[in-house]
């Protein structure tokens, strides 16, 4: 953040502090009821009464030994995003507009699969690479652990995340950008594998398959494969969740979600692409003449404003912190753009050091909301210079038959009663 | 990683995998018995049979809506460290020899309660600075969450975290070093919050209390309450855990644990320390000639192998990685040794980028095991060039009457047979 700004964001913090302060001051009669049996009951005014929590013991230890949540965040979960079928070809999201920083607690980490979860023995389960190899070689979880391995911070996203159409109205973050999270991964290189295997002159592509019961495959150029491919086996200090892979999973930094196929059984390598159900009738973007663009894999930079959104309401004027989420698949966030008024200005937002590549980027933006409407927006520009399009510049190059990749800006309309709603 | 280990490392593992194909070629006795089934039954051997878990749909998703680890992962949980009279002034451990990369789930995150865990309605909690300040200030949650919020990964360590004596033959990482876990957390500074108050000239020291039932207390000096000090509502993404402070904790970046106090509800500037309970009779540093030292708050520099460690043990010789944590109170790692000889030799280890200040850093050291018996251990050296002592050479000034701040180097002893036993 600028010193600019940090001395703006201070004063206007300060300021409705100050008339905090002088109502405190008067003994006016918007105190809290709290705050005025306070001033009653002690001769300084503080501290505060004894809670009744801190009138008993609480919880032991162990309570339980896995720990889980607050029961007062119990509306802070996961929730199914379309209504489909059958609930093991579906997908639930991630409650975006709930987290702060950048990683994902691992039970919230949104959900994508072809044919369930299956519930796989660690001990039975075997990895196999084969095809234009010089050595094929199958490796229990124990072989893969001892091999060298690296961690990394990096988002997933479903190429699915996102509506052309926009959404509806009521759209919340976790509706409109909820198939996507962020962990710290785990595992061994691809490259290294591939290194115990060898390869073959004509060795070009990667099939990866999983071991769920859609055998979900997909075709990997071998570049990413020698690249920055993992072999991921933990997410942030423990091994995968079930719903992530467990116990194996293919991570491939920045690409579509379905590729870092979970369940990771089985690696062969070809001289072409696969064409796997997973990239010709799916996971393809079908463009305004008809025709389908096929391998599109990077997921490009893209963003959303998290505060305000629809559900986390303003209910006064005053000093707010605008904040969101930025990331592309091609590397790191460069900047990240404001604007509460449609477009007409923007502002620089500052990013949360360290900004990762291929990984979420928290950006925050000091704002004191006059109480009039307002419309929101942000907008990602990363490493490679590309800036993230408006709905309308994306929709002129990609038609409104796509399905997938829609990476556009996303406005949020701030009404005078503090209520937020989608822009459509 | 220095290239020569990095040749060194695949050249090993080359070897080891080389070892392996040519058992595969030669059809050996020794193939494990899927991969003999493999073999038989399709044309060039691969893939493997299709497991139960490939012939039937799996579990749908939302199951549950807010994830858990899988069943085979039931024993990586927190263990309660000693037995105490009571479970609510108790403490549990984080199972550190079963995580892997630095940030701790959530769920694992180890405990030290002084009176259990309250429930606290965040509707009805309250923050209250005062003291030595120009205006006394309450906050809601809701207050608080308004302000300009920053998101940093730090460890969290208790001062009574590892054994002066050096534990048993049988300890695990978990008991000697599991009072220690690593988060990203979100929240304000407390300076944001004391810009606020306003502070009087005399102000020098901060009482930071909890809202549990021993209203857990702490003196803080003002600078450190003005450089990184912060308050605390989120771990990992989501809000912080109730034995964590939910829904609000102070964070004393590199301190030891108990000052970063949970479930903060009171912020109090003087112009002394209050010499509170557990800064006098607990939380002290009792040395050999009688006399205690007080208000010892850095975490000092620390390091501790969790693989190969007691109940990780090797099955065969060969290639393996040896891996571990590294922390300072101080700042940032900037070095970590191993020896695998009881210390008459040293390697440097490969720190996992990005390398955080008072934040744990993963290291790793390729190594092949020749079967012998072998001494291991870990030195870490901070970024102000301070260097983890050996055993002996803490006792020697701090004699063996204290409880606190034991930061020596841990060593393993691994036998001929692959176990490993912690030297005492």
């Amino acid at each position: 953040m600028s010193d600019d700004r940090g001395d703006r964001q201070r004063s206007q913090a300060r300021r409705r502090f100050l008339q905090r302060t002088m109502a405190l001051a008067g003994g006016a009669a918007s105190l809290p009821a709290m705050l005025k049996s306070v001033l009653a009951d002690s001769g300084d005014g503080l501290p505060p009464h004894v809670p009744p929590w801190m009138r008993r013991q609480g919880a032991p230890i162990l309570s339980p030994a896995y720990g889980v949540p607050s029961p007062f965040e119990s509306a802070v979960a996961r929730k199914a995003r379309d209504r489909t079928p059958t609930a093991t070809a579906a997908a639930s999201c991630t409650p975006l507009a709930d987290l702060h920083g950048i990683i994902t607690p691992n039970g919230l980490h949104f959900e994508r699969h072809h044919a369930g979860v299956p519930a796989i023995d660690p001990e039975q389960h075997r990895l196999i690479v084969h095809g234009l190899v010089e050595r094929p070689l199958m490796f229990t979880m124990s072989d893969l652990m001892r091999f060298p391995s690296v961690s990394r911070v990096h988002f997933l996203e479903c190429s699915g995340n996102g509506f052309f159409s926009g959404g509806t109205l009521r759209s919340t973050v976790q509706e409109t950008h909820g198939l996507l999270s962020c962990c710290e991964w785990t595992g061994v290189p691809l490259s290294t594998l591939l290194a115990e295997t060898g390869m073959q002159a004509a060795a070009a592509w990667v099939l990866a398959e999983g071991a769920d019961a859609d055998a979900m495959s997909r075709s990997i150029p071998i570049t990413k494969a020698l690249d920055d491919a993992l072999v991921a086996y933990a997410q942030n200090g423990e091994r995968l969740r079930p719903e992530q892979g467990y116990p194996l999973r293919l991570l491939l930094p920045g690409y579509e979600g379905n590729m870092s196929v979970k369940w990771l059984r089985r690696i062969k390598l070809g001289d072409a692409p696969f064409e796997t159900r997973e990239e010709t009738s799916k996971y393809t973007d079908l463009m305004a003449d008809g025709s389908a663009r096929q391998f599109t894999f990077v997921m490009e930079a893209k963003s959303v404003i998290t505060f305000p959104s629809p559900g986390r309401e303003l209910r006064e004027r005053g000093f707010y912190q605008i904040s969101g989420l930025a990331w592309s698949g091609r590397g790191r966030i460069r900047r990240v753009d404001v604007s509460v008024d449609a477009g007409a200005s923007w502002q620089h937002a500052a990013l949360q050091e360290p900004v990762l590549p291929k990984c979420l980027t928290r950006f925050r933006l000091p704002w004191t909301w006059d109480g009039g409407p307002a419309r929101l927006k942000s907008r990602a520009i990363d490493e490679t210079s590309y800036v993230q399009p408006e709905r309308t510049e994306l929709i002129a190059v990609r038609g409104l038959h796509s399905h997938y990749h829609c990476n556009a800006i996303q406005e949020w309309q701030l009404s005078a009663d503090g209520t937020v709603t989608n822009v459509v």
